[in-house]
């Protein structure tokens, strides 16, 4: 107590001094700050230019190049250039270079507004330049042709390069929807057409929404407020019937894959185009999610060819990766699936034969790079090294000999250019923030392009440690993260927040810089919080079997994993633990709702953001994958439902909800709060009004200066 | 300082026997509590039996009589006995003794679910027994033939005594609306239909919606939420269109005044029947409000056959009382009206004559108790005592000599009987908690009926004065009511937090028990906080130009007043001026958000519920009345705006809203809400998702909970 006012009275001695020395996170640089001036120096759009060893990137709004070789750089595009062209078009200037890709050595295209533009460098015109309908939405260019699909409102359009507009669909009923993603971007889906590989034909997705109910979520920007209806179709209810047109662009003419679908419920995902436009590909999901058949489709008929293979599971099959079509051989392609327990990439023949299993082990792969010339080498990035780490490496295809390209510690983002000889390799741990480098196919650097200093070297941040406890099986590593206050003393007691989100596809730990926590973590670390986050079991990157302890029952593994947590800190001593706090958003908000209503002694203070309430309320296909339909399984449902627990609530919570939520929607928030009035159980909430599932952009500010205050006010 | 301390010694000393004497008002007390065990002890369903000197009420779920000369009390009907009668009419039991009406001297009538029935005294059996719809709402009973007028949906039907259906509107477009309340409860209208005095006809509203727009309302009970819309005409908006139909019973026909309207927006007000059936009175106003013309309509060809007179006004007319003809001069009738200053009542004839002014002075007579018989004295209430007081007069027709009935200070009301002979008078003052006393039409006390306990004799409450300070005109005087806390202690500084509605129609401080406070406010005061209500000028019975300074200009001339219950709270001198908290409902939401937003260096903590935060979000007869239109009166409605105001608040605002208030929609809350996101400035906010403009019930124990524990947190 004495060495405590000591300490204290040091400081206020050496006060000017230390602020000098040791600047204060405030509450907008824990928020924005880490993404604007507390970011790591990056190099803008940096990309290899197509087929050589040069790449550009932009620096004061033009572009510019230099290469593996090169010890300078040169501008190769002025946007004045650019927009002299424009001009010319009577189009209006660009301010920021665009966001542009190589198409191929000589030009680059990008969109701008309602245009598509292929810029020539060397003649510096545009080769292309194709105006589409200001109501254009989900535009999707063909590489071969340059036609142009996209939808307004739920029909799909085409533009050609000279200005002729096709329809594709004309549906007066707005309950089908044409060419817009599927099954709420579910299942790898983020799109909703798929040119065929020469453009001669276009694939859409076609849903019939007539048997799916509308959630009603208001519009208040009008004087007298307006209802906006999203299609949302919850766990157990009737969903939308999806079908897969083809387009034949020469004839205009469409032929569904086995014809137009108005009454099943199944998922059609990751279309594939066979190379020579023939065949499609299509996983075919059952809706109970636990039975996929990879499905080759004739073009010609509309006709299923062949099952090439299928998976089941008596939990759930997710496919989430397209194939892709060998070069070499075209009858062969790649295809990832964690059939095996962790992601790996397989090769099968289009005959549904697997040729080969490209990785294994008890590691997934998390991402595919491309070939080498001859498709000799396969680069992909994976968690072999370490869960938390991404490490890029390349196997042979022949021999199946791996070779690790990157070397030092942390996570590795790669750019691999196309004649596969070099790769631009940019990389983070918790002490570096961040490098590029470029590095050659044997992973050997031959060029830095850059070291960022330090944005936080004028802060005095809290230690920071990243580490392994054992899950509640008694057997299983899971990952923890924990930032200590700033002057830190291990003779005083801190008060301690969990910041968890507990769901599948997330991890919140990883060896990159700042370990992977949001800088809020470290501003409350700064006001003396002890920052604790566990990546439970049904998080990302480890594997099937660890994410699946969720399956049926949402919250029972993750809580009980996140209590290992509480035990954790309880361990380190210098712990309050009569002042534990939780935060979480989305399923961090359920497992924060979750964690006060089931440990009401143990948490003190909590914030829930977004938080599902009853899976019920949850749509269709996050939903039933993991807890099946609510009629299946009714005691799944009940337990992880927190209607009947907002009466078992001591401690302090606040729910907030994004007021035009179409992702949890605001009925779980306030039949919470509706249950906790009934009860007389006092609770907080609030509302951004426009905001959607997250809080973004400035207003992000206020929510976490709410986040924070609210601890404070309660918990310090 | 030092003898605080000592008191606060001497309290810890004695705790144990302080505990015993002086219990301790619970959140539960203060909310339920007032209206339950803490209510003053009171007599049940206190009538006149028609035309006696008796009177009855129930006591054990039986109807009770006694008499002005009696000196016992008799049981003169068992719930038993009527539920006998009622099971061999195969109709459930009745729980507690129905609400009833003297029917005449042997009868008396009510309502029990879907049944009317007369039940006679004598013969123990139902005179009248009939049933209608149970889907039924706004039933109408006829005294003179017992046809019962009821809506379902937007149609209007008669049943008859022989259970036969007449169907009166067939509308299938329920834009058209038959039969209900008009113009949202404004203009005293406070039903649908209107049956003439010997029940030839029935007169009904009819409204036109077609133009009017729907406020979506969210009804999150459903597993898919769903919409419920309500017709909110918003000021400046496209109002509902009103008719007035006369149905003729016998024929079947309808014949609507004037024609049926389609597109004018005036306002029908105060449907009055002439004694002979043969003439309609209709308070006709303008859309504008400020120009009435009180007309009478030919019942047999709808038109107009004169308007009696007019009233017009530079601010507003409000019309809201209908006309009472009188029995013995069927060409005369009673008309209230503020024309003069203050509500007084005349005398005018058919033709329109002014022929008396029966009441006159700078008082409003507030209620018209009836006549005597033979309509020689006129028996009313009015504040000619004083303004916070009620007491009843009576004023001889032919000479206009008023004699004051009751003596004891403080709010009376009082029951005259038909023969006009006796009052029964209940009345209470702040020393006492209520007294009934049958006093004579002279005002001689004769019986006492009860002189209830102090049912909060065991608490300590803070010490409640009501007083008057000057308004910010420097001239008017405006009362205060002013509660001190418990224990109070001059030389201690306590937070004080005034409690505020400060709209129309509403008037807080009374002489009657707690002064006509909350009893909320007597927590608080135990709780340690000061508690302040200043009736500022805009608030009711204090006549038209008292109240009318808010016209075109909300706020500003209440928000002034306020200010001055300010400075009088500051020269008490035991006021902690840095912790001053200010809380409201509905306009009082709307004066506690001005409050602190246009005063944040003199308020630091605010509680809001249902605000009105912008006019233009409010309902057309209400708001157009004060604030005219929003294109007549720009400055007036950006000025009482506080959407441009959020940026200014610098204390702690909380802000409460029924997630179904239909008064005061969630727009306005919501609107005030994005603005302090947008500006980041720290705001709170609650929804009661089932509630409407009020959290009743229960839940309000919530409410109040929460608002108590918000300046607990924050100002205490």
């Amino acid at each position: 107590m004495k060495k405590s006012i000591l300490i204290l009275f040091l400081l206020s001695c050496f006060s000017s001094v230390l602020i000098a020395q040791q600047k204060q996170l405030t509450i907008k640089d824990a928020v924005i700050g880490q993404w604007q001036d507390l970011y790591p120096s990056y190099i803008k759009q940096l990309k290899w230019r197509d087929k050589t060893d040069f790449y550009t990137f932009t620096e004061n709004n033009n572009l510019v190049q230099s290469g593996v070789s090169s010890s300078k750089s040169d501008t190769l595009i002025y946007l004045n250039d650019i927009n002299n062209v424009l001009h010319n078009n009577t189009i209006d200037s660009i301010i920021n270079f665009p966001s542009y890709t190589w198409k191929d050595k000589n030009s680059i295209q990008f969109s701008y507004k309602n245009h598509f533009l292929v810029y020539n460098v060397t003649s510096k015109k545009f080769d292309i330049n194709i105006s589409y309908d200001k109501k254009a939405e989900n535009v999707d260019v063909c590489d071969e042709t340059f036609n142009i699909a996209y939808t307004i409102d739920n029909n799909l359009y085409i533009v050609d390069k000279t200005s002729k507009i096709s329809t594709v669909t004309n549906d007066e009923d707005k309950d089908f929807v044409n060419g817009q993603i599927a099954s709420r971007n579910e299942f790898g889906i983020y799109k909703g057409t798929f040119w065929s590989p020469k453009g001669n034909y276009l694939a859409f997705y076609r849903k019939d929404n007539h048997d799916v109910k509308n959630f009603p979520l208001i519009d208040i920007t009008k004087r007298e407020a307006e209802v906006e209806n999203t299609k949302y179709p919850m766990a157990g209810m009737s969903s939308e019937h999806i079908s897969l047109g083809v387009y034949n662009v020469a004839t205009g003419k469409i032929l569904f894959i086995e014809g137009e679908d108005t009454t099943s419920e199944k998922y059609l995902t990751n279309i594939s185009w066979g190379p020579n436009e023939k065949y499609i590909y299509i996983a075919v999901l059952n809706r109970e999610q636990n039975h996929m058949k990879l499905n080759k489709y004739d073009i010609a008929t509309g006709k299923l060819v062949k099952t090439l293979f299928e998976e089941k599971s008596d939990k759930y099959v997710e496919p989430q990766h397209t194939l892709t079509f060998l070069k070499t051989k075209p009858n062969e392609f790649l295809y990832q699936t964690r059939k095996d327990g962790y992601n790996h990439i397989y090769i099968y023949n289009t005959a549904g034969k697997l040729i080969e299993k490209l990785t294994k082990g008890d590691y997934e792969v998390t991402d595919i790079l491309g070939f080498d010339l001859n498709e000799t080498n396969l680069f992909y990035v994976s968690t072999q090294q370490s869960p938390i780490e991404r490490h890029v490496y390349k196997v042979n295809i022949k021999t199946g000999k791996v070779i690790k390209l990157t070397k030092k510690t942390g996570t590795h983002n790669c750019k691999l250019n196309k004649n596969g000889k070099y790769l631009i390799d940019t990389y983070s741990n918790t002490k570096i923030p961040r490098v590029y480098n470029i590095i050659t196919n044997k992973g050997e650097i031959v060029k830095n392009l850059l070291t960022s200093d330090n944005p936080l070297k004028d802060y005095t941040l809290g230690e920071m440690e990243i580490g392994t406890i054992k899950a509640a099986d008694g057997k299983t590593n899971i990952y923890y993260r924990l930032i200590k206050p700033v002057n830190f003393d291990p003779n005083k007691k801190y008060p301690a927040i969990i910041y968890v989100y507990g769901g599948p596809h997330a991890q919140l730990i990883n060896n990159r810089w700042l370990g992977n926590a949001r800088m809020w973590q470290y501003y409350m670390a700064q006001k003396g919080y002890v920052m604790l986050t566990v990546d439970n079991r049904g998080s990302a990157n480890r594997g099937l079997e660890f994410e699946n302890v969720i399956f049926r029952q949402c919250g029972v593994n993750e809580m009980a994993d996140q209590m290992k947590g509480i035990d954790f800190l309880k361990s380190l001593g210098y712990v309050d633990m009569n002042r534990i706090g939780v935060h979480g958003w989305s399923y961090g908000g359920f497992m924060t709702t979750s964690l006060i209503t089931n440990y009401p002694d143990i948490f003190k203070v909590a914030v829930a953001g977004g938080p599902v309430i009853d899976w019920k309320y949850y749509e269709v296909m996050y939903g039933e994958r993991y807890m099946d339909k609510p009629d299946e399984n009714p005691e799944g449902y009940k337990n992880a439902s927190l209607i009947d627990k907002a009466k078992d609530l001591k401690g302090k919570l606040l729910i907030i909800q994004g007021g035009i939520d179409k992702t949890v929607v605001f009925q779980n928030s306030l039949s919470f709060i509706r249950e906790c009035v009934k009860n007389n159980i006092p609770v907080d909430y609030f509302i951004y009004p426009r905001a959607k599932h997250n809080v973004r952009g400035y207003d992000r500010i206020h929510l976490m200066d709410k986040v924070s205050n609210y601890f404070d006010d309660y918990l310090k």
